[in-house]
């Protein structure tokens, strides 16, 4: 099958359109041809070589497809031949054909295309998982969310204003994305390139703080982070884009009761992220289906065009997903 | 009334046994001719001028007391006058006399001396409230409990030996008091001045780690408490003895998805507390009342000699609680 191939690490245009065994489903899994895929940060880290997949996980990019099911592994019953899904991987997305664990696949609704199927796995699971799940998001309380127009942002905004709609949204986005983000109906944005995040905070929570706050930027932020939390705040930590080692005020954190969770979601356990998706399947799929959530498309381009796809998400130039498709 | 007076902060001999108003109980409160109380290590906190009691709450000093109920506030039904109970007060409990919410009271079983009904609060309630609702250990997995012959740390062990009897408990301790600590019928006793603690948890879980710490050092043992922490393992932050800050390590957090739960409960909303002890009280009392959990006392002293007191808790020449009585 055709394929990304990456010829060795480093910058987008190790990615070459190439050659590819076709993998096979084992018992538990399916068979998908897939027919969109879309870029995600960590496809990033892991082409720079510092992010390789899980054991066991296909060593091509890319973590959600969407597509038909081609064929079954043994016994397997949820699925059959022709149907329509979408789905997360431990990696192999940016392929002709991807194997999945049925368990982490989802019927794709007929009214949703697979562009939009393409979107709806890594970052909008991240998204439940971590503000709805983990952070244990209730409907009076206060989020923040960072990222502007980043997808797993992105979709934490739309998921937050369907599950916890009385929920006050704040977002920080660089300067030229502050009136995209405002016209996705948040309540606040913050401009962080001009202002100090927390006493943007400060000031529009009459200093009480957010009460979940949903980070990629680890060290950089972790102080800032602190101070932006109510008392009983959580702080999940999803990643570390900003660095990996920072200064934590220990007493501020136990005086106010305050929570760092980490959290990834790709290297968890088959059977956890089976139960995972199966939420997230329930509570959020139906929103997508009515089209109250709908993923935001930044750019569509043929999976051979990997590299350019890549460039354009390390030069922050996109706002929602890019999204790679295949002529079948 | 009689009580212990601050004369200013400083050492324990500011401390002196003196006069002071008898409190009046309000609406939803009961006032406790206090039969006996215990030394917490907030109490030398808080005569050091550091811990100032929340808003409201008496400035004498003492966090729990055992007694019978002397007087009602308005409307009070949950107890009567001459009840044995025993209660967690924000502050008041070096006195003749303390004023305790009613739902911050319960009744002391007949089978439980004044003695022991003195050390059933603050630091059975903390152990109960952090390990196993905030910590939520679970019954398979391991718990590292920092502190040796402390009061939350014996708590802490008879409480999972109780509630969670299939845990694995390492405790850590200073060389002198190892062999009294394992003599709890804990499982491994890790002496934390001849060994760094966290290598001896890699040797002792076959590098897998806790699954729960409670640990009230704070900075001085962060690094070693994360290294010391499972996939998925939760640090219950309850002081901070050993230093406010210092350095983590997020991607670490991050990827093995641990958490740090900063954690107080004398600054807890009136109602929170009243709810937590409603549940302690159902989930911990009864296994006092059965003796199958037994406050171990170190010392008991008449309260005038609090100053006394303080300074055998400051010199760490105690193992288990150290209880003042008040003679009627």
């Amino acid at each position: 099958m055709k394929a990304i191939v990456a010829n060795g690490t480093g910058g987008a245009e190790v990615l070459e359109w190439g050659e590819q065994p076709r993998p096979e489903p084992g018992p538990g899994q399916v068979l998908i041809k897939v027919a969109a895929t879309s870029v995600n940060r960590p496809d990033i880290v892991q082409r720079q070589g510092n992010y390789p997949p899980p054991p066991g996980d296909s060593e091509i990019l890319g973590l959600e497809v969407s597509g038909t099911v081609e064929a079954l592994g043994t016994g397997e019953t949820a699925f059959k031949v022709g149907d329509r899904v979408a789905a997360l991987v431990g990696g192999g997305a940016y392929a002709e054909y991807a194997v999945a664990y049925s368990g982490h696949c989802f019927h794709l609704p007929d009214s949703v295309s697979m562009v939009h199927g393409a979107c709806l796995c890594e970052t909008y699971i991240t998204a439940y998982l971590n503000v709805i799940e983990l952070g244990a998001l209730a409907d009076t309380e206060t989020v923040l969310l960072h990222g502007g127009g980043g997808g797993v942002n992105t979709a934490a905004i739309q998921i937050v204003q369907q599950l916890r709609p009385q929920c006050r949204i704040i977002v920080t986005a660089s300067s030229g994305k502050v009136e995209r983000v405002k016209a996705l109906g948040v309540d606040d944005v913050i401009d962080y390139k001009s202002t100090d995040f927390s006493e943007e905070i400060r000031n529009l929570t009459g200093k009480r703080g957010v009460d979940v706050i949903l980070d990629h930027i680890g060290a950089a932020y972790l102080a800032s982070n602190m101070k932006s939390l109510a008392l009983n705040g959580r702080l999940v930590l999803i990643g570390v884009m900003g660095g990996i080692k920072a200064e934590l005020n220990l007493a501020m954190m136990m005086v106010k009761r305050q929570q760092i969770l980490g959290s990834v979601l790709r290297s968890r356990p088959v059977d956890e992220k089976t139960a995972i998706i199966a939420r997230f399947a329930e509570a959020v799929v139906p929103h997508v289906a009515a089209a109250r959530i709908e993923p935001l498309v930044s750019d569509v381009m043929p999976l051979k065009d990997a590299a350019r796809a890549h460039q354009l998400m390390e030069s922050s130039g996109h706002f929602g997903k890019i999204v790679m498709t295949i002529d079948s």
